[in-house]
């Protein structure tokens, strides 16, 4: 789901932030735990599951997290525990999403390190299980572990202490946020499948399902709603999230692009090579250009020499400003929420940076 | 998980249980109604998916929702609304569970009806996409779907209207079935991957954990505890679903290889061809018919000759045997817990039928 998700800068570590983030670890750890010790009454091969599914969940950015924070606390929130817990809980859904994600992409890491299915095939393979085999052993284990995953994070939600009225809301965002991103996978499942190339607004609500919505969206407005803000705030907020959010998509699609692989941690040839349905190459393929950069959209062996070709034809037919102008418009869109009388000083002042953090990437 | 289950007799369908069963058609119709209109927000695409997860669910026969049923009836429950929502919650996880097996198994069908992965494949290769492309959008499709069972079977236990203790016990019921079943089928895959035959009680194990719990111990005592039911009653009726449950799974491995087609809707070449691992294969595998039974069990290509001789042999070293005394022996101690201090004679006389279903599919 999306590529790699900026670091929120050292300013916002000030403060109680960094104990904040710690606390996420502990619920997490908590979690853990106890799911080890009741997998162990199943029997030992699910302890194992669950210990991949912990390594696959530690370590991540905690951009979801921060997200919850970021709302909460400019709004005036003070319980560390409970939210702590929402944290938590979308973290775990983003866990969900990427295992089952990386499932349907047929991808055996992230990163560069092994993800549950490429631990569950390369310990099969080590076992002199047959290739086929293995890769099955590796999709069958992140299945269930996606499923685990993600009916943690609404027991995690569940175990957040806090009015029944909140809670209620709380796993109402939850279950928003499951439905539309499931809804833009399978959309970006069909679009990949597609033989004619998508409309930059078919990608751009794909996009907006599958990542934006879970990832800013939804956390910003639970840790709102976990305030005790009034709904024309936590509406803001959810605006604020969608507008930020598809900026973050498309600088994603530019990195993937004209990126260097130290911002991406992926080659930049990639995207290119596999295809990817994205607004640059929606945009291109309206131009006359498009019969000329067709030919090496999707091209397997793609090489850097004709990667460099296609960039310059990117940027010739305007693909690249286009994709640029996309992110400006919505970055200024989400600052404009900002603006808007349901927004008060402080929390003006703790979203603005987020649109900073984005669009550094892309600069 | 595990094959048909039985329908339960008319007996059982007389009075308010036919009201009951037409309730929970419509939780699950109002559910599907509400989630293809939100999916009509992300996409015509997404409609699709729940159209065809709809299809998936419509049409079962429900067993789950009768546990749920059986025992909240039993019990004295009245709200026919909550225990319609706690039936049709039930429902969805049997759907998500199956679901996601079948992406596990590589099944493209379900009782000869093309399931989730199959119609998307279908579609896809009616469209002219290979073979293993449509394969792949079909097993894409069914994480997806699975996954919105699962989120579905949440909501639906979060949506009944009953006290806030009472539900946030259901929720743990819920929480213990996914749990547990996810295991269970964790367990599956890696015992089907093993050289070695498991043994007789790491297959009951993994059955029990897999499908027993979901489908028979989680459902009566939901139903139990929304019926208000003390803790001694609830922990009967959990128990009674254990041992009925594995009686039940250890009856469906005896109707995969002794069975008539007709009874189970599909060969009863599968198991065999297959080499599932049942209680039948793991007690064979302790006798010295082994060496003569071993190079049949998994043969892709098994004749009906040889599968007669491979079941006369599984008679002649007692393994059908084996498995016909762990089916009395578990039936026998569900009807044990039926005669305990905590149940009463309304709920020994709605349960003992279950145990008798149970018994008269092998008979």
């Amino acid at each position: 789901m999306g590529g790699s998700l900026p670091s929120v800068d050292a300013q916002q570590l000030r403060g109680g932030a960094r104990a904040r983030h710690e606390r996420v670890e502990v619920v997490l750890d908590d979690f853990f735990r106890l799911a080890e010790r009741r997998a162990a009454l199943v029997g030992r091969r699910y302890v194992e599951l669950w210990s991949v599914l912990e390594r696959n969940t530690v370590g991540g950015k905690r951009f979801r997290p921060r997200m919850v924070f970021t709302a909460y606390d400019a709004l005036g929130g003070t319980d560390d525990e409970a939210v702590a817990g929402v944290a938590a809980s979308f973290e775990l859904l983003h866990t969900a999403l990427i295992v089952h994600d990386d499932v349907i992409d047929r991808d055996f890491s992230r990163r560069g390190i092994p993800n549950v299915s490429g631990s569950y095939r390369d310990t099969a393979t080590t076992a002199g299980i047959p290739t086929p085999a293995a890769e099955h052993r590796g999709m069958s284990a992140a299945v269930i572990a996606g499923d685990l995953a993600l009916a943690g994070a609404s027991r995690l939600l569940l175990d957040v202490r806090c009015e029944g009225g909140v809670r209620a809301r709380l796993l109402d965002i939850l279950d928003e946020a499951i439905f539309v991103s499931a809804g833009g996978e399978m959309v970006d499942v069909e679009l990949s499948l597609s033989p004619e190339v998508p409309t930059v607004a078919e990608i751009l609500d794909m996009e907006r399902a599958k990542t934006a919505v879970y990832s800013f969206e939804a956390p910003l407005q639970a840790g709102a709603v976990l305030a005790g803000a009034p709904d024309a705030v936590v509406d803001a907020v959810g605006e604020f999230g969608r507008e930020v959010g598809v900026a973050y998509q498309v600088v994603d699609d530019l990195l993937g692009v004209f990126g260097l692989e130290s911002d991406t941690g992926k080659t930049t040839l990639g995207d290119l090579r596999e295809g990817k349905r994205t607004v640059i190459v929606a945009h291109a393929a309206t131009t006359e250009e498009w019969f000329a950069i067709r030919p090496f959209i999707g091209k397997a062996d793609l090489t850097e020499a004709e990667a460099e070709h296609v960039r310059a034809r990117l940027e010739a037919c305007g693909a690249r400003a286009f994709a640029e102008s996309l992110v400006e418009q919505h970055a200024r869109r989400a600052l404009a929420v900002l603006d808007g009388p349901a927004v008060g000083d402080a929390l003006r002042d703790a979203l603005t940076p987020v649109v900073a953090t984005v669009l550094e990437r892309v600069r």
